[in-house]
């Protein structure tokens, strides 16, 4: 059904602010996103960021928009995961069947394309101004340069909320009765460090894989960037013995890196150099509900439902949002109403989901991936999957490789978990595991 | 240890900022309590409270600064539960031993003597002036008419957010990286409704119970005040058949009230006058960590754990804050951190498990009282606890008469209720339930 044009306030020009903007301009409405921030066109990058792991969801909804091949020039796919365990030699476990990968992309470098093609579709951008106020029955918006300062109005039909975690236009919802909102740090800090190319401009490792160096308590992962560079990811707790809190001077960090990450950071003066310089940033999962105000405000990606990095889900979830959202334009035309009412039933549970499946993989990956019985697992399940792709999809698969709810995805990881419990408890499992008997169980189990 | 006197400020004048002003000015400290709202003393009241229920974790904090027989002259004993149940005779259910009782108040009544009893102990009051900001490393804050406008500036030692579920203080916190923080509300609201005294002064009803109205999905309580009223409060879904959204007239209203409380309220017209002048209400679970901030800012009471009213102890919980506080500082005098580390460490584990019981009390009541099993079950409980009152302590005399923490309760409740769930599933439970082989069957688990 077609749509009456509107003028409409995007706030954020993140990744989801922009590519919303970008579907709402190409459906023919009048579209102004406001950022308090600068435009990132135009400065450095804050050392602040974890790369994106582009998968199935993210694409289908860039795709739509027809920009899905503009942005496949700046992403490199990565087929596998490269793991460096202490006292192994490095090997590999490819992400799916042939050909399915993730797509490494820098945040920023990803911003500033999306922000050049929203802008070049029409959308006008108004950087910073900072939104300190939002009338929610009013559509209208308040900027200024400081909260106390003056203050300018502007009135919209409509505003989306893209403006993250610490969302301002959820904010003032929140004040509001019978708003549900919830906020939870996990104990693990993140910083970003930088692995330099070859003096060639090639990368030092294989720049078609996903780099993990697993410590238990914490991690560094690397992913590759277009100009040979990796960037790299430090998850460390923020207290204990191993923390951020700990590593104080340079000499710590130096004994730091190389007991736990030998040979593996060639260039150890730059990695102090970046450790002390890039902030240390925290990880959160917020939740809330209801998402909308009438037909007049909505939120949409991290505002919505803000989720911890381990399952490379977060702007994939906030682009399928917008999907939804088309669709949902698509098939009720000017009911905006309806259009907002069925977004955020439709995307709730899936939200849920997907915080619950990566704050689980946080928790596997802090604390199980020591433990023999949880390792022999992963090796039946990954045997029986390989034998029977059709019984067995992998949740990780599910997820990434899919366009299936995500809710569909925690529910069957949920049922193959309990049919795993069971085979764990099989007598002398450590020794039949690749047993006939083993298999016929999970086949009889599904 | 000896305390050296600090020029402290606590935001919000409620019940728990009152009583704390007390015990810090007892304590040799200069006490300023802000409060946005004019001073309770010279207003009516609002309309939207529930009648207070005060036990022993109140009246033990209120006890230790000498202000607890003061209270009892402002409060009734309610010895009973009145039970009104549609097609049975009225019956009532006691609430402990002989003589333990909760003590009904008005919370205007009680707030305001508890401001009386403030100031006469040297507490400064300053009315009608807004607390927008927080300095929380520098325990400041900044008052004024609206938050666009000028400020003024104060500097104190300490900061006590007293301010309740919605707290500012505890707002500022919240933005603040690492600060976990939930509110979570529940789909019922309510609404106070008066029932007058007889002419002649007295109580319409027996004056010494609380009186309950269960109706499945909503209920009416009423509790005794000293002026021969009663405090009438309506429990009601805000949205379906039944509820806020669907009684929108005066004759609904009639036909709602004659239909579930025929007799109960002899006065209808003064009722559904309430019913459409008196707000209605919204009841939020609220949880956050940390409650502190340095040795600068501490939450109390609801700014901290603001809970559902289901257990009748939201006030209590708050008062055994400050008990608890004060405990600590006779043991670590001037070591402020410890103080606020211990009474975070000490009451958050605590603040959880009341409102987990209290939300419990909630899903109880509106779900569960109509199930014959569930009847049963605490028909086999009382008769054992009567037989064996050593053995079996009800949680909700754990939480109600005694002062061991509520987590203490929250954990023997759940190993009665596993208890009761094998003894549930005996063979014909229903017809042996009072039966020797049922009570052995308890003895035995336990």
């Amino acid at each position: 059904m077609a749509q009456t044009p509107k003028n409409i306030a995007i706030v954020g020009s993140g990744l989801v602010g922009s590519l919303l903007a970008i579907y709402l301009k190409k459906s023919g409405h009048l579209v102004t996103v406001f950022d308090r921030r600068p435009d990132i066109r135009t400065i450095t990058f804050s050392g602040r960021s974890i790369n994106l792991a582009m998968s199935n969801r993210g694409w289908k909804a860039l795709q739509k928009v027809g920009i899905e091949d503009e942005i496949k020039k700046i992403a490199i796919p990565l087929y596998q995961r490269a793991m460096h365990v202490i006292g192994k030699p490095l090997y590999f476990q490819k992400y799916g069947k042939e050909g399915e990968a993730i797509w490494s992309t820098s945040r920023g470098v990803l911003n500033r394309r999306m922000i050049d093609l929203a802008e070049a579709a029409g959308v006008e951008f108004r950087f910073n101004e900072k939104v300190w106020d939002v009338d929610l029955p009013d559509a209208k918006i308040y900027t200024g340069n400081s909260e106390k300062g003056a203050w300018k109005e502007y009135g919209f039909d409509m505003v989306f909320g893209c403006d993250g975690a610490f969302s301002r236009v959820r904010h003032k919802m929140q004040r509001r009765s019978r708003f549900n909102y919830s906020q939870k740090f996990i104990d693990v800090g993140y910083k970003e460090l930088t692995l330099l190319p070859n003096e060639d401009g090639s990368h030092k490792m294989d720049n078609h894989s996903f780099h993990i160096w697993p410590r238990g308590k914490f991690m560094l992962i690397a992913m590759p960037n277009l100009d040979g560079s990796f960037t790299c990811t430090l998850f460390l707790p923020f207290e204990g013995k191993d923390s951020f809190e700990s590593i104080t001077t340079k000499e710590r960090a130096e004994t730091f890196f190389s007991t736990f990450f030998p040979n593996v950071l060639p260039d150890l003066g730059n990695v102090i150099e970046d450790f002390f310089k890039n902030p240390t940033s925290a990880m959160v999962t917020t939740k809330c509900f209801p998402w909308i105000y009438w037909d007049k405000v909505a939120l949409v990606g991290d505002s919505a439902h803000a989720i911890v990095p381990f399952f490379g889900q977060g702007m994939n979830a906030g682009f399928e949002d917008i999907h939804v959202m088309s669709e949902l334009m698509e098939k009720h035309g000017d009911a905006w109403e309806t259009i907002f009412t069925e977004y955020q039933e439709l995307r709730k549970p899936n939200a849920d989901a997907i915080a619950e499946l990566s704050y689980r993989n946080f928790i596997e990956m802090s604390s199980k991936t020591a433990d023999p019985k949880f390792l022999l697992q992963k090796k039946i399940e990954k045997r029986f999957a390989e034998k029977y792709p059709q019984k067995w999809i992998p949740v990780y698969s599910r997820v990434t490789f899919s366009d299936r709810p995500y809710a569909e995805a925690l529910a069957i990881g949920d049922a193959q978990e309990k049919i795993m419990q069971e085979v764990m408890g099989m007598p002398r499992i450590e020794e039949k595991w690749d047993s006939r008997e083993v298999e016929d169980k999970i086949l009889g189990l599904l």
